[in-house]
């Protein structure tokens, strides 16, 4: 079992072992859930532990791999799934009250994607009440807490899932993005987070918060498995799940081209302002290697980034009271203040404001996608702060002051507006241990490039390698 | 020029003569301009007529016909345009008084493409305002007169294009569909409307009524010449209008295949309700044409569709609105009564309103799916009624009454809440010289199938030959 440490817990080094016999997929199962059991009173990154089935088909994966049947890089691998993906006669609550015994019949697209290829589910992970946050400070459950410190958030809403993963309580999970719910809470647990192309992932079987803007990504410790993770759950037009072998490595296989020639645009407005100062030398940094790597660096323009936030806000709300509206009615109480809240105060918007703000997001992606003229990739930070302390409010700006929420959320809008695909990757840690992350955003569907430039700026820094200390 | 009579004023029959160089663009041009400046006084069916722009394209076409040059079968065909559609330099009113004087710069898609095959515009069409309507009575331009009885009205909204088709002034007209828009005037002036698959046909350039349920599509005198226009129009993924050489053919190829196998569905609930008897009559033999010429005829069952008729309203007059909502506030006096008073009634419709609609949208068309597991092609009236009077308000049923307007769009509205692809063409003639339309709906982008079997019903029947006593 000395092949498990912290060094080595990534799909990239794990499948390989498994595949040749070395580790059993059962053993490896075991040493997760006893994980579990000893971190989730800290964490509280888990709403439902599923160990019989985790064993049921783990031992199931070791049968067929010593049978010879190996189905390819998540056969055996144990991972959770945000509780926000319905699984067939588990429990699945949205972290929420009302949800609270909720059993589906059926999974999610994404579900039977990960199980078709042997992937062993280890649970089912804590997240902001039905997605609709960033903090993962859950009012039913309990609040997530940041492996790298007890006190602050993890992010959200998929915080258990970043948590699980950054404390190594599974080898990767799936989590969803409406404004940043993957990227966040990534950036936060310094791990890394893909927010796929809009449309490239099958939001079946996914409980809704704005369903034009949500998307399902994979959270994981490095770039690897990310795209390792994509290329099981991406749906191209005309794909099944029996083709998938033969789909597969789309993603994984261009990792190690290198960046010579990429061009990184480096936003002049917007994704720069505000920042935390170790957020900003930190992703400064992260540009300067990327040059060093051989990139080419361009200054961008960008105007009227600002918009995403009234828009986001706008569609959001306007989707989420839709799915909601039988349960205000009838449960209002159920839900936690904060949800409550934000729709009561929206429950008179009209179509009219919804859909001139579906407009003026068509406009905000043509204007982005012009960037993509002059350079391939973007660079950000993912977040302008470091994790907030549980239950604080407010971020300083000298004399101005930021609501948490929209701090959080200040990086990532863009990407679920745009649907452009996104990801977070760590590319520092301060002095107090805490992480930082780097968000490059692509082309749409060009994900292969932006896995690239992220792969390379993995092996070159030592980032994706620290272990919270637990 | 005794080649041009009322059998042979269709694509399929002129284009051959051109290609031939037996009739010249020129002439044929001269032709349907003197018809229109003898009966546009009685239809009103253009709001422009582009004579100088008809002559022009119509000598180019027969410069390049007679250098070899030859396009494909709309190369200097005449044709017009509802006034809808972007046209640059030409003005484009949409039948309103508060585009009466804009002119576009740039064409819409489709009308580039009409123009990149060689097609000579005749002019715009008469339309009703906004195409928020089904009527053509237009309170800025006046009515639209039916040809067949100029005191009817021509249905609506496209109503100047079917009746110009109906009455040759032009070959062929392209319209617009959201409730039934084009399928409407195509029954009431007794000519071939085609409502394709949405998504088939861009909407680029076209004034949006409702941009989810909005569809582009052509009226033509046969339904070979409706599928000789989808082949220009369409735009199958990748599709450039460069290779439209290489892509032509794809509906009008399949069309002389016969019937014979093709499962037509008979909805045994709502598409035969409240249905004039002429209607009624003309319909089920329509059905039984096609079960002699080999079809298979099934009942299938329809729960449920009386919900489009709220849908299709709730979806439309939320989208309208939030398209005119600056010239609400501006000039609310400059839109027709009809227009103004339904927008106002529903000012203060809320996202919730909106959202569920299209919610419910998505479940009406899954069940609207399931009829095709048993057939491959559904029959029905275009219009449950023979075309009203000018002016006329509700349709009496024995002792109940329905509104003209509710009555006009009950069998059209499920085409678009589905996007499936639906045909309207001549079944029939009553004793006062009324036409009656059959519709058929096929599967989505099965416009193959679908204009097959209308192909084989028009072969197989005098109605599309019949012209009207002007």
């Amino acid at each position: 079992m000395n092949l498990l440490n912290d060094q080595n817990l990534t799909i990239a080094k794990i499948a390989p072992l498994l595949r040749r016999k070395q580790i059993s997929p059962v053993e490896l199962t075991e040493f997760f859930l006893e994980r579990i059991q000893r971190l989730q009173p800290a964490l509280n990154a888990f709403l439902t532990v599923t160990a019989d089935l985790a064993r049921k088909q783990a031992r199931q994966a070791e049968k067929e791999i010593l049978r010879g049947k190996y189905r390819g890089p998540l056969h055996g691998i144990p991972l959770s799934l945000k509780d926000l993906f319905y699984t067939a006669g588990i429990r699945t609550t949205a972290g929420s009250k009302i949800l609270r015994n909720f059993v589906p019949v059926e999974n999610a697209v994404v579900v039977d994607r990960l199980f078709e290829t042997g992937a062993v589910l280890l649970g089912k992970t804590n997240l902001h009440e039905f997605a609709y946050g960033v903090t993962s400070n859950n009012p039913h459950y309990g609040p997530v807490h940041n492996p790298w410190d007890l006190k602050r958030v993890p992010g959200g809403s998929s915080g258990g899932s970043a948590a699980a993963v950054s404390a190594a309580l599974g080898i990767a999970s799936l989590g969803t993005d409406t404004g940043g719910s993957i990227r966040i809470p990534s950036a936060a647990c310094g791990v890394v987070g893909l927010k796929p192309t809009r449309g490239l992932v099958s939001l079946d079987g996914v409980i809704p918060l704005a369903f034009s803007l949500d998307h399902v990504g994979p959270i994981c410790r490095c770039v690897e498995d990310a795209a390792l993770m994509l290329e099981v759950i991406a749906s191209p037009a005309g794909r099944s799940s029996t083709n998938w072998p033969q789909m597969g490595r789309l993603f994984s296989r261009p990792l190690r081209q290198g960046v010579k020639g990429i061009r990184v645009g480096i936003p002049k407005q917007y994704f720069f302002d505000r920042l935390d100062k170790n957020v900003r030398g930190y992703v400064l940094t992260a540009c300067a290697i990327l040059y060093q790597l051989g990139a080419e660096l361009r200054e961008v323009e960008f105007r009227g980034m600002k918009d995403a936030a009234p828009l986001v806000g706008v569609i959001t709300v306007g989707e989420a009271l839709s799915y909601h509206w039988k349960w205000l009615q009838s449960r209002a109480r159920d839900y936690g203040a904060d949800l409550r809240e934000r729709m009561e105060a929206n429950r008179t918007q009209r179509t009219v404001e919804y859909l001139q703000a579906q407009e003026k997001r068509r406009i905000y992606t043509e204007a982005f996608l012009k960037v993509f003229e002059s350079v391939d990739v973007v660079a950000a930070p993912t977040l302008p702060v470091l994790p907030p302390l549980i239950g604080q409010k407010e971020i300083a700006w000298g004399r101005t002051k930021e609501d948490v929420r929209a701090a959080l959320l200040r990086m990532t809008r863009p990407g679920n507006l745009t649907g452009l695909p996104a990801i977070s990757l760590p590319c520092g840690s301060t002095a107090d241990n805490l992480p930082v992350g780097l968000q490059l955003i692509g082309r749409h569907y060009d994900e292969a490039v932006l896995l690239r430039v992220a792969y390379a700026f993995e092996r070159a820094t030592p980032w994706h390698a620290m272990f919270p200390p637990l």
